[in-house]
């Protein structure tokens, strides 16, 4: 049987996969549910609906057609969540700016994607100014809660009861792109990672099926929209009709209270936030017998992290992936009976980055010459991914985008080993590895048992230069309240578990630079080791 | 920003969309988890796996090549599932057989659609042999439980200890034909209705939100995979990583014993049955604290069928949709609070065929003219449908195709009315519609009532000619056991219910004959009724 020319597709059996088109439905269908929740009002899926065809009809009005770039740079509030669904809906480009970024990076970004106007909250709304280009229209959301803002305001949640009219037509094509999403660029200028309608709408179902979220899901958003477009769960939310509950910032009393208030059942955030929920008095607020599933990802979560959270009603599901692979692109979750064995095993289990996610079609773990390693846990590789749910590309640079899918496949630059069960489980980014006497150094390694210390909050490590050996691990170390350690006692700590060369030649104690995000800027680390160099014995 | 040439789709970024990729991740991710069940044999994900590997060996060793056409007539049992993946897997296209068919109407399908093999399990062997024209290979599942058979036998149930090679090479396009399925053909010969990869994975993954489907999940084969590949079951439950549970036939003593024995959560059927498990001694094993989420169609759930069936542990979900549409287009299902009211109100509820499923993107109910009807649960107009879970045309049938799809819709031809909460609910069928003196009798209206009286099992009320009011309705009723009712009676009961016009002129008792899968067959009746005709008085 061949395909005949009339079973070719058509409008109405073939219409592209866009994550708009899971509001559109959740409208029909949930139009009275709870759609998103912030501060002290709640929005039905309907109004939701209304609040994004206002922003619709504004950009359109502001002059925004299809292919244009629409950059934001707020908070995570219910406006910045609509421009997941108005801006794509025009057939335009989503920009969302990460908000801790200072003028001249934003500036860069603006400048690179040719952004057509840029929307910023009250808190942005100095560095959005600086950071501006000439002819480029400047628009700051208005300040329900009563703080000043200045400059064109934007006033969005204000009802003009117009009835939403929420029309595709300007999806003509589910690969089109659907935004421009920039990196942290830890080695020089951030690159622009396009997405397509159809990698979101198909991220957007593997987060479903990955959490289990359902019309009974409450969503808290710790998770900043800009990154990665909060790993999709701007958009999965809404498919599974779940209440999307919008906080200003992930501040430890924000989260207890509003899981509380709202009988939040899942959230995801990097470690570092999980790290301040449990040294906040406001924990004491936690009814640990509403479960939460919290979805993390960054560093593998500890022992003491799995252990502590879990007695505060948090369960840990274990997420990597990269910008570039719209978020989550590997999942380690754990059945209920594995939950109840000891925290240990359970660590040990949730210390993998786990298996591909629902809708990555491949995440291997590959040698040099592209062959796949021998799934024993200790021949180390590079994680490659192929599947739907991987960026068209990066914007402006076809060089990058031919590097990262050369040879047919996505190329992470994680290091990682197979274990016999087919979990991945990452070792190091290649340029975390460090090379002592021509020895491979997990930079990794070295920190899970840091961080197995109990005065230990945080730990990087990472290469210095090393007159004879090349490189030498060094560990910077951030310590928990009101303990006391000295570096003899970490250097015998880690001598413990650990062989002489891999054991950190030095021991700083302070407070470990991190990304917006909430990861480590290993960079910064790097450049604070190269300053120094230590002469062998 | 437009679509640079670099960000073109790529293999890499933009692998095609098939339910066969569902395998391949679940033997990854589910390896070890039990993936199918029949009699006293289960089989794991890497298990069955092998099993389709043996199934797609054997097939490449046929001669069997992408677009060839592979014939199955059989039972759910595991061969027949493997199927599902075995032959995709090559690029053949898969024509599972109803198998309470003809000779005359097998030999048919085989011929219109060019099938180049056909595979028969032992109780469909004498039909088979029959219909299978000269050149088409025979081939006959073996029988593991003693049954006789006879012909080429296939054992694909002996493992031959070869690791599975799932290579997914031959599916080069997404939109590639995937299946050929046959309408039941209730007017004219039956139509060959094409399924893509692409709808077949979405309507499996559309499957598994809308039942709730996870790796805790076991699912009870009851419904034919013959027919619409089970709704793309098949597909759904191996993309959860659940259990299915094969039984030879829907028999009700197999049902409750596989029921308890596996702890089933989820199951799907005709209402008929639903009627025989309630009429069954068998039901004295169900343990109803273990809740079942049943699936059913084809005719709306009745008050006392929801009742009786919740007291056995099982909820309805009802669902809507068409051979055309993969199966289900539509779903109703209740909350756990609306499942707690009294039954009449929940049969209310489910009475309607609900809202459009999650993958299914317009379910809308329009005049001749292709407008909306207004939602006021009273004008009635034709159910269409837009969605990537529509086939892809009619094989050797570009006219039907045109057909059904004029006006950049597809044409259900059933007519419904859609309430303002926005749940659509049949009327009718087009052609299932009785004018009466130039009035519209909705049959479905007349059997709803008919079925709300203690004694009548199913109703079914069809046209019968008339010398004065062009026609008028009649109605067969199949009696419960331990009945007894007369015409005089239901007159009287329909009279309470409906207007004089619409209460049926005769009632017939006898059985109901009904389609392989538990449809009504309305076209026998109405032949029945149109041999006969009443004189006006």
């Amino acid at each position: 049987m061949h395909l005949e020319p009339h079973l070719a597709p058509r409008p109405a059996n073939h219409p592209p996969l866009t994550p708009v088109e899971f509001l559109v439905r959740s409208v029909e269908v949930h139009g009275d549910r709870e759609a998103v929740a912030w501060g002290d009002t709640t929005w039905t899926y309907r109004a939701f609906a209304r609040m994004v065809d206002r922003f619709a009809r504004f950009l359109r009005t502001a002059g925004i057609r299809a292919g244009d770039v629409v950059s934001v740079m707020a908070a995570n509030r219910p406006e910045m969540l609509a421009a997941h669904y108005a801006v794509p809906m025009l057939g335009a480009v989503l920009n969302t700016i990460n908000t801790r970024l200072d003028a001249d990076a934003v500036g860069y970004i603006l400048g690179h994607c040719e952004s057509r106007i840029l929307i910023s909250d009250a808190e942005c709304l100095a560095v959005a100014s600086q950071a501006v280009p000439h002819g480029v229209a400047l628009h700051v959301l208005s300040c329900p809660r009563g703080e000043t803002s200045g400059g064109n305001a934007l006033d969005l949640l204000a009802e003009d009861g117009i009835a939403p009219a929420l029309d595709l037509g300007a999806i003509a094509d589910e690969w089109q792109p659907l935004c421009v999403n920039y990196t942290s660029g830890t080695t020089g200028r951030p690159k622009g990672v396009v997405y397509t309608h159809r990698g979101a709408y198909l991220n957007a179902v593997g987060n479903v099926l990955a959490l289990g979220l359902t019309t009974r899901s409450k969503y808290l958003w710790t998770l900043p929209m800009f990154h990665c477009n909060g790993w999709c769960h701007t958009w999965a939310v809404t498919a599974a009709g779940g209440l999307h509950v919008c906080i200003d910032r992930p501040d430890p009393a924000l989260v207890f209270a509003a899981t509380e208030a709202h009988g939040i059942t899942h959230l995801a955030c990097a470690p570092v936030v999980l790290y301040m929920l449990l040294n906040h008095p406001a924990r004491e607020m936690r009814n640990p017998a509403n479960r939460v599933r919290v979805a993390t990802g960054g560093a593998a979560p500890t022992e003491t992290l799995i252990e502590q959270l879990g007695a505060l009603g948090f369960d840990l599901v274990h997420l990597y992936g990269l910008t570039e692979s719209y978020g989550p692109a590997t999942v380690c979750d754990l059945t209920e009976e594995e939950r109840a064995r000891p925290a240990a095993e359970i660590a040990r289990a949730l210390a993998r980055q786990g298996m591909r996610h629902a809708t990555a079609s491949r995440a291997r773990v590959v040698d040099a010459a592209g062959n796949d390693v021998p799934a024993d846990g200790r021949t180390m590789g590079e994680i490659v991914l192929v599947g739907n749910t991987l960026m068209a590309g990066y914007h402006r640079d076809a060089d990058a985008t031919a590097q990262a899918f050369r040879d047919g496949v996505f190329h992470t630059g994680d290091l990682a080993v197979r274990h016999p069960d087919g979990n991945i489980e990452i070792r190091d980014r290649s340029k975390d590895i460090i090379i002592s006497g021509g020895e491979n150094i997990s930079s990794l390694e070295v920190e899970n048992v840091l961080h197995r210390h109990p005065a230990v909050l945080l730990a990087a490590v990472v290469a210095m230069p090393h007159d004879k050996w090349g490189e030498t691990p060094v560990a910077f170390i951030e310590l928990r309240k009101d303990v006391m350690v000295d570096e003899t006692e970490l250097r015998a700590f880690c001598r413990l578990h650990l062989a002489g060369y891999k054991t950190p030649s030095r021991f700083f104690f302070s407070e470990i630079p991190k990304t917006a995000t909430g990861k480590i800027q290993k960079f910064a680390l790097r450049e604070r080791a190269r300053s120094m160099e230590i002469r062998g014995k």
